[in-house]
């Protein structure tokens, strides 16, 4: 039997919050029967709504505040000032041992800020990064950064990488994955200099799988690698700029299909099959956006998204709690670390 | 009548060149009839490809070379040592006003060399950048730099924003064209300190249309401005991961309709609606990138383009030529460079 797991949830992250928060829950709860959780936020307003879902409220518990963090607020200010808040508290049990993982809606700058301030990062890790999923012709590929550091020097890149790389096998159950660095492709573009270091540093380290070199934009959906590592501008850009693409290409199927009789009726026969692309291309399958590096599982889904939406962010925290991806990660750390040929005098030299 | 257009075309640049370029040509031909056509390359390889089609024959010459620019010659080495290359002829013809165009399906690299040492950049304008067009929600959206400048300063993409505006102008002929920075989108990630200063100067700058500051990834396909402006890398990722989504939605849509039988029929019934989607993001149809900021117009095809792609790509050349794109953006930086506020300083103290 699988022993249980206990999420802390922040109920009140996220544009339609309470509501969503504890809907996602239910859609989780059914998938996921080991799931305590825990809402952090306004009892007030989530307890009336957990008294029409029985089995999810047998298996939950509330803890109070009235504080949220706004999505106005500045990082800065958040980590002052909301110190009881929803999302911070979920944090703090997280940190205490009370709950494994957090998932929140809410505000991405304040959540990042605060979890890098409660949880800490990992030994051997500068700056967290954010990674998820992308669909590929191959099946999944996981990219970082997302948008949590906007400049990078190599030894971001490569600790990026070491945790991408961890990510992978934990999660998505690779054992040997495919890793590269995202960088413009033609000959004469050689892209910056921090890729050519990052990339030299990586040809050097040992890590389970094979280091790809450099891959460009199309081979992050093609699925050349298993691991995409960017820093968090370009991530974030190719990110919405994926997100956007495909929104686009749905407007103008539908608008294929509203274009003739023949058309609709066609579409009417392909209906079932119409359903399960339109599922397969659905953002909220990938909702759940992972800050990785971190003391702790920190799980941040899109604001906007809707309990469907929640529910994934949930089974992305549920996924890195069971695999130890945080273990693996702590492991690869240390072992890169010991494979570095110039700490033991950096070392000795402190 | 409209007057008669010539275009230097660089026979021998591409992966099926000089047969894609001949027949690029002749499906160009029935599109403009008012042009002609110089193709530089290998007579004997060329010359047989003209004589089955005779109305192109008529509206063409070709001027022979042997050498020609290969896709691993450096940009450098491509300088000094093609100038007797096609793609070299080329651009020297139209230095010269014997051509009022050159498209080359070669080295982009080895292109953009040779142009700017060929045609030199306008007055105003320190970098050229790569240009094109995306398919949005609304319409056509232009994206610059797509490669040619992997670093930019704030003063780049300033100059990039003129160039783009101007192209948005006359070719795509938008009076009053919206225009844009690409950036981060979440409040906490502020982007590169360059966006700011570049987003400070446009604020100030008085050009046609509006300013709208920064956008985001998802914005480009949204159409939310005319005119989107980036650095090298960024667009190149951009252009490239949105490339990559829509090959990997056309793929699942294909899977989608090979899943069922009622969805096979309803596909046949769909046909001629789903061959126009087809032809809607068919990547052929964006093809011609356009070297922005020369004194000459250049136009580079897809390397591994066909016919009806080369076709395409002479297309953007022959607007662009017709539309007087270049004397619109000469006379915006002679406007921007009257209006920049330590311009008359700078000049007395030279």
């Amino acid at each position: 039997m699988t022993e249980r797991l206990t999420l802390a949830l922040d109920a009140m992250g996220g544009d339609h919050a309470p509501a969503m928060v504890v809907r996602g829950a239910e859609i989780a709860r059914t998938r996921y029967p080991q799931v305590d959780f825990i809402f952090f936020g306004r009892e007030s307003e989530i307890s009336p709504l957990l008294d029409r879902m029985k089995k999810l409220k047998a298996v939950s518990r509330i803890v109070h505040t009235d504080e949220a963090v706004s999505s106005d607020d500045r990082p800065s200010v958040a980590l002052r000032n909301r110190r009881s808040s929803s999302m911070r508290m979920a944090l703090d049990s997280v940190k205490e041992g009370a709950a494994k993982a957090t998932i929140s809606a809410g505000n991405t700058g304040a959540l990042m800020a605060m979890a890098k301030f409660v949880l800490k990062t990992l030994p051997g890790v500068d700056r967290p990064a954010i990674a998820s999923f992308f669909p590929t012709l191959r099946g999944e590929t996981v990219m970082l950064d997302l948008g949590a550091n906007v400049q990078c020097d190599a030894r971001n890149l490569v600790q990026f990488t070491v945790m991408g790389n961890a990510f992978a096998r934990s999660v998505l159950g690779i054992k040997e994955p495919t890793y590269g660095l995202l960088n413009v492709g033609s000959e004469e573009l050689k892209g910056h200099e921090i890729l050519h270091e990052a990339r030299q540093e990586l040809s050097g380290l040992n890590l389970p799988g094979r280091f790809h070199g450099f891959v460009e934009g199309d081979d992050i959906t093609k699925g050349t690698v298993d691991v995409v590592v960017t820093d968090g501008f370009t991530g974030n850009v190719a990110l919405k700029t994926a997100e956007g693409t495909a929104k686009l290409y749905t407007e103008f199927l539908r608008g294929t299909f509203r274009s003739s009789l023949l058309a609709s009726i066609g579409y009417l026969l392909a209906r079932p099959a119409m359903r399960k692309l339109l599922k397969r291309v659905d953002p909220r399958r990938y909702n759940g956006a992972v800050f990785l590096g971190l003391n702790g599982i920190t799980v941040k889904s899109h604001g906007g998204t809707d309990a469907l939406g929640f529910a994934h962010a949930i089974g992305v925290a549920v996924d890195l709690a069971r695999n130890g991806c945080l273990e693996t990660m702590g492991r690869d750390f240390k072992a890169v670390d010991r494979s570095t040929p110039d700490e033991p005098a950096q070392a000795a030299a402190v």
